[in-house]
């Protein structure tokens, strides 16, 4: 069964189900709660249903992060009448066909990312996705960083010219959590389960981050992909990139890290890096663009500041701003503290989940849209494939 | 009628008053809301009645907030009989009062800082805390931001000798908000009501964090209070810092900056400094502190990242580390996301609320107490009365 | 014999005597060395002479820092014909008998800092400076922090109103050279020798900066002062703050640290700060204004760095704008190397010198004068008579 | 006529001739001027003989920057019998047939970098080099940027093993000086001068510096090359990279912007970008490596500091460390100032001069030497190539 056209649903509710309940699980509870306290929203999310294979633990998930009940199948989930917008939390290899179904069955969807582990099955979801939108269906992919304010900023000081015409962009994203070869191999590392590693864990969000910023999206790569350790303890419990190894060991099958060239369609080049033994850097995710009028730099790091240069000023007194964005003038951030008051990790989840509620009340489509998670999908594709290759390879 | 030795309830409860529903209101709420979806607490507290004294705006705060029933008079409140805490979050002229009547009934008390607006209000608290802890009714006062976890680690750290003999504190708490001498004159900016200004208001927290983290008091005290701006608009409507001024002015009974010298009771030697005034600055809470074997230092600006030297490193590679405070070892950090996911301003509540219901369930009296409030508030007085005198002034 | 009115000589030479030559001599020697071969002087300073009281090691300095020939007494090097300017970088209590007698010989006169080690030494020279003038003979005391070019740059954005009314300056000079207890008792710990320590060491650095910065006086103060290590073994060689102990002590005559809160004449309000127990901090000399229309932050371990917030920026992109002063729009910048190749330390010196040289040839009274330096020691004095009674002292 | 093996002189002095006097030949004379005042050399550098095509200017240069004699013909030069070492501080087109008489004249040679335009140009050097070397004439090319003391610790870091097996280096050289379209077209921007552009000129740097810090050579390359404004104003006089521009246009020949993907023989992945089109940064070389065992982290706008992390310490209290390079336990740091004086960019070039002349001194190859420029320039060569060819180029 389908819904109908009359979605948004006329009671002011949006009665929301999500599949998987770990790292993002949490996240995204979080934000469903929280925005409604913050955000005068015009229809009210509730967290009707929280899905997950092992009925103790989808429980035990459920009482702990607030969900109102419990499905073990998604595809009951997808069939419950009373839910309008279906979360999707799982690994990569999962989110096609909850999204297509869910989409065909009438409900929003709004799905991590990486939107899928293949381009062929995010070409399937973005036709999904076109057919969804014909009935008033809507839906999103996870690409939070777009929420964080000082990154709102950046895509504005952009638009508004402050940069001029863009020559470089420099992105990366380094973490460090498995730099210890005796970290287990968890599902993030088995490619038939995550699809890549950090490029498509983590390179996936400098991609689009970077498209979000400059407008312009990447036009043809070259890069390279690596995996420094090669084997791994196979673990003894599910884990995210942590958990626990066991004595048995077995072939890492996903990159460690990547890198690559990139030329934008607009003229500018582009600098990419995404690794994961970028010993004692946590979850630096560094973006600068230079451009003809200015700069702008920022590193998650210092998640709440933005880095503008303003070529325009004066010789004598140009300079790196700081910016701290956390005053009330810049996006999101009335709604939560006074100035200084800093915001974290999570308020990204909250801010996607106020777009999205607000989208879906004004019968409009949310960005980033599943076509924009297909585009970095392309581009993911494209490295790996000139990583094969050698060659320069044009993205589509 | 108060409530005798049950507490805490064997229904696994706490249920929660709040008095105010403000930016400190807000605050609180969130952290009642989200402490337990992130720990594991022994009691569950339960957003039980918001106080306000207008129906309308409670009734309203209480729906957005999210508060199950709506009182009027605080005196209601302290009565009910299904209230165990009291959570005041008013203008520190009522302060007293109010937590001085819920202890007497047998409500555990979290109450914001300033703990009073003068020292007599101040004792009479913390003899009616006395009086309670005999009865296993616990009071804490918020001084929330001895739980950012980079301050509890700066704590460990002097805790176990890693800075050594202690020979300087500076701290500084600089913000910039009523820099336009045209903001209103708010009610932070009246003396009868806020009890002093810049001083009572973000002073207190730098000296409790001071005398936290050394584990030293302030024994004397030298200080300079000033108003920069004489006089401003009335305002047409009740803010907090901000709001709208009219055309009638009135003055200003409160200080805009404080600046004082401390004696600490183990020879350390403080320089303080609290300002409304340091253009630029949101707010930047900075702490030093030199020791014999090593530094910290401190900036709210980057409230993940606690600097630390260690003296007795090799000269050759010595230096100021970047401890990012995002690991799961540290303090709290384990409950919510993986290793560089930055928390935000709002987290040090959600903390508080953890450690007062861990402190209830376990019977034990939490931290800061209401004698660690007092023990600010003597050395804001104080600083007060050197300012007027001209002469040091010791604290008590 | 005195010289006449004919300075600046015809001849286009500046023939400079010095005084010493341990860590100020060997620099002021690079200065002279330096100054000719990057800016365009008037006059051509030479190293004619070079002062000390040991032939062998004077004669060995001479030789290593380039120095045509060689004093032991110094009342012979002022009374020779051939030298134009007497330049002293001897122990603070020597400099009034030198200066004075040097210019009542019509030597141009460069004194290191402090003046001297008392406001009457320092009073005596200041009347001496007087009638110098009055014969065309310059005096300038050796601030040279005042020739940072991002100090030059501070100054200049106060003068243009780029600040607006100050409000607050807060300053610190902090180093960690002699946290070592078993540091040995060299002459800067003696206060026969050295006059004050920490205090007039480099706290008179951030007097002079913050005075020359803001074009403001500090009018009262009241400090503190510490010594927190009260015996030091007795050197075996002279030294600097460095140096060999031996097995004998001595007591530390000199304060360690000191702090003062001060107001200015037009009524900002000031916190300062100068150690050697800052662990960690090797040279930090930090200053801070804040204005009704901005405000500035330096510090001396970024010293090609000035911050600058400009508060009549748009709320959305104000901040703290990191100018590398490095450009050649900047003051001395232009003779040196292209943008983002920073100088150090001791251009200062070389800056200093270039100065000089240029308000001898031009016939002006160069800053800052022995009046300025007479400023900053009547500020010290006042610190250290309010740390004696406890009282806000006038200075002056 | 040729130098025998008698070198080095007998005399105790270096007679230096230098070829070039603009921006390089500034910096070398203060090099040859400073680094006996400051270091115990075994030899003395003297000033002997500038060397440059017009009479007048080569004069007028002469007696500013302070050398004794002038040639007009560096033919002329280098048989001159009293010099004993030729600097070569012209454009890269002229250093091959310079320095390769020069070393067949008997002359020692320091070359400014780039070795030369082309590798065969280089390996004709090279060749040049070794048969001088059997001689006893030494030789070195001016990669400065090794002399900075926070690059040496780097180095000795890695060679201690601190980092452990390294896994990233990623480099960039940012410079904005021509971002202007209006900037004339100085030699630099001429391929037939300047063999390329940003990449020889400031991507060797980068190239030279993380081949030197990991002691790994780079051996396969990908790379992109990029002129973002193809035309500018024909120079109306000789400049840098600065000048005035006439009406009349003419081509850049040579790269704005240089990137690309580089695996080291150890394993390592690179990441290097070098452009003057970095609106806002001034001169940024940026340089990290991540290992297993820590990472060091270094940017030239902080010059006198190195970041380095150990992932050996506890977890709690690990952190990139701000290592102040300004003590005297570090390379050179000793000869200069106390802690926390921060030397600038021209120290390099004096520590590049003392280095030299004591290698010379000791009849010892100093580096790096010309098989190290050589090697650099086959990187170089490399990523030409992959940029036309599009085709991971192997180095050599």
């Amino acid at each position: 069964m389908t819904h109908d056209e009359t979605r948004p649903p006329s009671n002011g509710r949006l009665n929301v189900g999500m599949v998987g309940y770990a790292f993002m699980g949490a996240a995204h509870s979080q934000a469903w709660r929280t925005a409604p306290r913050f955000f005068d929203l015009a229809l009210r999310p509730a967290m009707t249903a929280l899905c997950g294979r092992d009925r103790g633990k989808a429980t035990a998930a459920a009482a702990r992060l607030g969900w109102d009940s419990v499905e073990t199948d998604w595809k009951e989930l997808v069939s419950r009448d009373d839910i309008d917008l279906v979360d999707i939390c799982t690994p990569g290899d999962t989110h096609a066909e909850i999204a297509i179904a869910a989409l065909d069955a009438g409900k929003h969807v709004l799905c991590e990312k990486p939107l899928a582990n293949t381009v062929e099955e995010a070409e399937a979801m973005v036709a999904a996705a076109t057919r969804a939108e014909a009935r008033g269906v809507r839906s999103m992919v996870g690409f939070t960083y777009r929420r964080v304010p000082a990154i709102v900023l950046a895509r504005t000081l952009v638009e508004e010219g402050r940069i001029g015409e863009i020559r470089h962009i420099r992105a990366q994203y380094l973490q460090d959590w498995i730099t210890d070869p005796e970290a287990p191999l968890a599902w993030r590392l088995q490619k038939d389960r995550a699809g890549s590693g950090a490029l498509g864990d983590i390179g996936a969000h400098i991609v689009d981050l970077t498209q979000y910023i400059t407008g312009q999206q990447i036009s043809t790569v070259t890069g390279l992909m690596e995996t420094f350790v090669k084997e791994r303890p196979l673990p003894t419990e599910v884990g995210n990139l942590s958990g626990t190894g066991g004595t048995e060991r077995g072939p890492v099958t996903v990159d460690d890290a990547a890198a690559f060239l990139a030329r934008f369609t607009d003229g500018a080049v582009g600098v990419f890096e995404a690794t994961r033994f970028a010993t004692g850097r946590k979850n630096s995710i560094r973006i600068e663009v230079n451009g003809s009028r200015g700069s702008l730099a920022f590193d998650f790091e210092d998640m709440n500041v933005l880095q503008f240069y303003d070529e325009t000023e004066d010789a004598a007194t140009a300079g790196f701003r700081r910016i701290s964005v956390t005053d009330p003038v810049h996006a999101y951030v009335g709604a939560w503290w006074p100035p200084g008051h800093g915001l974290g990790y999570e308020h990204g989840f909250t801010h996607q989940a106020v777009d999205l509620v607000t989208a879906i009340a004004a019968e409009e489509d949310p960005r980033p849209s599943f076509a924009d998670g297909l585009a970095v999908q392309r581009v993911l594709a494209a490295v790996d494939t000139s990583a094969t290759t050698g060659a320069w390879t044009p993205v589509d």
